[in-house]
């Protein structure tokens, strides 16, 4: 039984993976619905297929890819931790780049629609969350994958860049809540209190991104499903502080 | 050097416990603002004024006291075990009552007025929120106030009940941020672009709830903040099981 303990953790783990990128993926492809059966689909010269970019960019995004850099360093936790550490810091580029494009969007939409920006609370966390996504993406660069800081550096920085990762994650996924609502009482005010299917395919879309959030955030937290410390990296790194010659000076 | 660090790291903890309540108690007064001043005030008539309890009766118990009853174990954790737990559970039961006047608050006012009830992104997740706070409340009564499960039972389940009151406040934080955008294009649609005052106002209160959330969980997940293991705690814990010898057998 005891032996049987550790494969136990390991299917468990792997189930728990499995769910969540079910739940990441269905978020992501319930908002192409959404947005290309019931808001008539996607374009970009400022109409309102414009606007429809924004959701299915932020949930891809922000959200879907975001999560997905973080749990890289749980599912590879065995692998070798510079490989991790570019993976981490490639997917988050991804992230970064279909974020600022679903951002472009929105702007471009309000911009010939005369509609002003910055106005709801929806756009107040999303301008935030995304500003704070790129200085920690940047900060992330200079102290993790460029030997700028030092050692000790480094490991102080590290707790706070783990914390900020999850609670950007979270920021992400209420904005997106937040978006949701918005765009239902925008545009099927009269109906939704009649739970028209848009509105309760909405609803699911929310609760599949609660629900993908607690499971990442579960995944990360779990002290039994962090990244073993390995003596060799710790001593290359101290010793040479560079990515090339073994990552940071503590595992995150 | 070193010898003011403790002092210093106890300044910044208390520094931080601090900012918390500023803008805890903030949220719950700016609530009170927006209903009191913007919406005509409170009664319980099933009129619009019955609903206005329903936001601060939800931050002031789902969100202000749920976050300080999870923050008792930091602020008290050279306290007594048993005196903290009895404090922990005496707050959420607060929390608790307080939750159900605000969601009979809606409930009614819904009544009066015929609007249909559970049809949007907030009640599902607001619904959610309080009935998976009603279980974790019980389940934390069963598992740790009276001795009904086993040491093991109970070690086992204590980082799943953590990390689940963390979940269940930064969801009704998030459910919070979901009514206030309801709440302002139900009421404040055509002047909510043009920045009106009282759209603003609300915006800032979700921006405090954020901040709010964002403070308790750093002070909650920091590990140099969490209770120091106490063995004379544990072995009581472990050989009696029950409350009245001395709390349960980890620490939270």
């Amino acid at each position: 039984m005891d032996e049987s303990a550790p494969r136990q953790g390991r299917s468990v783990f792997v189930g728990l993976v499995g769910a969540s990128q079910v739940l990441g993926l269905a978020s992501v492809v319930l908002t192409g619905v959404w947005m290309g059966h019931y808001r008539q689909g996607f374009a970009w010269d400022g109409s309102a297929q414009e606007f429809n970019l924004h959701p299915l960019c932020m949930v891809l995004g922000l959200v879907f890819l975001h999560g997905d850099a973080i749990l890289v360093y749980r599912v590879f936790r065995n692998e070798a931790k510079r490989n991790v550490k570019v993976l981490h810091g490639v997917i988050h580029l991804l992230a970064l780049i279909i974020s600022i494009i679903g951002f472009a969007a929105v702007f471009d939409f309000h911009r010939a629609a005369k509609i002003p920006d910055m106005y709801s609370l929806h756009s107040w966390c999303g301008m935030a969350t995304l500003v704070l996504f790129c200085i920690q993406w940047v900060m992330g660069l200079l102290f993790f994958l460029f030997p700028v800081a030092s050692s000790w550096l480094r490991a102080s920085y590290l707790p706070v860049h783990v914390f900020c990762g999850l609670v950007l994650l979270v920021m992400a996924i209420g904005t997106s809540l937040l978006g949701i609502t918005e765009k239902l009482l925008f545009s099927i005010m009269p109906t939704y209190s009649k739970f028209a299917p848009e509105g309760v395919l909405a609803n699911v879309l929310g609760l599949l991104l609660v629900c993908f959030g607690v499971l990442l955030g579960y995944l990360i937290t779990r002290e039994e499903y962090r990244r073993p410390p390995n003596p060799e990296e710790e001593s290359l790194s101290v010793h040479f502080k560079t990515l090339t010659e073994g990552g940071s000076p503590t595992t995150p």
